[in-house]
């Protein structure tokens, strides 16, 4: 038996793909309902209007990405025991090839929609107090599970990398902060003595 | 004598007003035009098309930010002597009021916008690469006013503090980061034993 996919599926799947196609600025509803083989005024009775359904498939991307971001980093840990300082430094994702730093652009232009979409805001409001609870029990976690004298700075998450924007770092050029720079950094500042 | 203004200035500061009033997306060439008392020929002319002239104008006032930002940071330690970390530290920039979280998701918009506009992003390199070099230059003058026994780690600003993002924090709520918080943790990641 086949899974029933509804129409609000169909709409949400057609957005992506215009997305990929578009760009968030170049979304238009009437491409979406195409291919959804819906009619606009569908999508409306779903979503009110275009920033709605905006605001609910960017939120969706977002709230994917940032749940990705823990569970990769977490995965990394997983199977360890007696973690170091040095074995958390090295888990953290650090973008550098092409498709990392596609979706380090686009969480700016999802950031920078969010500005000017209410509804969009609020739904990343709701996702990053969520995913800060989520990395706090995440960290519970690694506290049980760290080698004997091997302390870190939860801080540092919480301060420095929940604010980090790599995509300034790809202006850079040259200049720019290299990967090993960034894991000898982070293990430095992580590190409690 | 007064100084005599270009058409290309008028069209730069008609512009300004148009974006302070519609933001990015709903910036129009035509009302540019109108504001600068020129045709949109004329705008054309001078900038090729709607994203050369947001390229320009985006792109001076990024660099405005960023030359803001370096100063102001200087300016608090300028006429100190025998400088310690914590005062360091206090000088750094961390947006709270509303207008300085305007300035920050105006420059989030920015950053998104030069994600499809190539224009602009070659603009952006440009500027943060002179502004690294800003950057270094000042520490070369802070280094030579330390206190004796006071000294601060410089990837803290090449690593951390030049990919910071406080947007982020914004979307938090109640869990934010405080600024009493942000100042410790630079104080005390800033600091070399």
């Amino acid at each position: 038996m086949l899974a029933q996919v509804t129409s609000e599926e169909l709409i949400l799947q057609s957005a992506r793909q215009e997305l990929a196609r578009t760009g968030i600025l170049g979304l238009r509803v009437a491409s979406v309902a195409e291919g959804a083989h819906c009619s606009i005024t569908n999508i409306y009775r779903y979503f009110g209007d275009r920033d709605g359904l905006l605001a609910r498939v960017l939120g969706d991307m977002y709230e994917e990405f940032t749940a990705a971001a823990v569970a990769t980093f977490m995965a990394r840990l997983n199977d360890r025991k007696n973690l170091t300082v040095r074995d958390i430094a090295r888990a953290l994702p650090f973008p550098t090839t092409e498709s990392e730093m596609k979706i380090q652009a686009f969480r700016m232009q999802i950031l920078a929609t969010s500005t000017e979409n209410q509804r969009l805001c609020d739904r990343l409001k709701k996702i990053s107090t969520m995913r800060a609870t989520v990395w706090q029990e995440s960290f519970a976690e690694l506290d049980s599970k760290m080698a004997p004298g091997e302390r870190y700075d939860r801080r540092v998450f919480r301060v420095m990398l929940a604010n980090f924007a790599p995509y300034y770092n790809s202006l850079l050029g040259d200049m720019q902060v290299t990967a090993e720079e960034f894991y000898e950094f982070m293990e430095d500042k992580l590190r409690l003595k």
